[in-house]
């Protein structure tokens, strides 16, 4: 039986706020897209943000970007966030900001949860761990 | 008969990227989200805004701005967007933002039609202009 | 003997971040350089910022903004802050954002002392109410 | 004779509005910093940025980040830019944020010339091409 689905996505509208004198969304705004589409890919699956800043925090380890098209005012975009490896102090998200059929930007986010007390790696929630662990790896590379 | 209605409102989602180090949203923020509704408002009445870039464009005169609660992470806040002034050249409107039922933000933000070309005001569209002229015109001050 | 002296300015530099697709900088980001600007003149007067986090901090209780003209990509502005009213839970500021010359944009921001704990209002240090008392009072208004 | 030389360094100073609710600065703003300083690397150089808007624009093409340790309010941090490949129509440098000699953030930004009409790659500014050519290329990885 196939573990096949379609990648959580998440719908961003670009505001004057998102753009930059070049009449684009200003490039680094896209990770911020993606953290959205992150927090609510977590809440799809139970877990809202607040509830894990008490011990430990999930933290930014890593990004590559790779930008291929530009993004405009009033559109309208798909930000992706499937999982593509997983271990117990980490995880790794494969992220593709869309419009319509278009990708303008791909993205690999390392996310790795810290303790809040000694900011070194920490086992992340075992309900968190496991519900990643049910959920199918993608294995697409950046393209 | 009564032209009093709802005001238009817009939600918005609280995530990290605007937060700050005092654990609440940055205050600078609040006027990204007034300006998503105001976006939001004039769409309603169906108005987008890059078609306003071509010869003239609305641009943000004054604002008034009373902080009295601050918004958290994971808030979901209702911004509100009502008319109070009109003229040919330019409109006022005054903004809430609320947490459920309490006020959090408030707002009154004056807005001017100017002319690309001079950058001099320049009489709104007419089909903007009568569609605002339709609406109720709201007359409270910032409490 | 006269108190009078010039205002506390301080330079910012525009980047292409502080732009948006009307070609000039984003309004919402002049409360960041007149952010910049306050913390400096408490830094200039022996106080900064992280030390005051412990037991109280400093917010923003309301903000009023006048913008005259746009700045754009690589201005140099100078960010003025001066003291326009004091008492022992809050402060008043008069700020001025300049190009040469030209006032782009003119604000007035009242600050409030709240205690951590409580997030109630709270008497500031004594060794910033007497530093600031020391002080000349600007009166200018908006203009 | 040895080409050797420091690499172009600029400094940034942590504000309020760089922070997020985890008390560090937000991840995204690091992109902000670098672009600072690129902007100060190509102005030591002799070219400042609105000069390149005319018919032509450098955009960022790929970013890759390296986040090893946060910075926090008031710090003072120094961004490097050093130049690391170069063709006639695109650069990559290579950008460490250091507060101190702690290496905070590493990355490796890559930078194309396109044209403004076509929005396709185009040969930079031979002025530009030139003074580049002239400087030391570095040839570290991201460690």
């Amino acid at each position: 039986m196939s573990k096949l689905a379609a990648p959580f996505s998440f719908q961003v509208r670009i505001y004057v706020e998102d753009t930059d004198a070049g009449g684009i969304v200003f490039y680094a705004n896209y990770l911020k897209y993606m953290e959205r589409a992150r927090t609510e890919f977590l809440r799809s699956l139970g877990f809202s943000k607040p509830a894990l800043f008490d011990s430990l925090q999930f933290v930014v380890r890593s990004i590559e970007l790779l930008y291929q098209k530009p993004a405009v005012l009033d559109d309208v975009l798909d930000i992706s966030a499937s999982l593509i490896r997983l271990s117990k102090v980490s995880f790794e998200m494969k992220q593709n900001v869309c419009r319509g059929s278009d990708i303008l930007v791909q993205a690999k986010v390392k996310i790795a949860c810290i303790s809040n007390a000694t900011k070194r790696p920490q086992a992340m929630p075992k309900e968190i761990y496991h519900t990643l662990k049910e959920l199918p790896l993608l294995t697409s590379e950046l393209t």
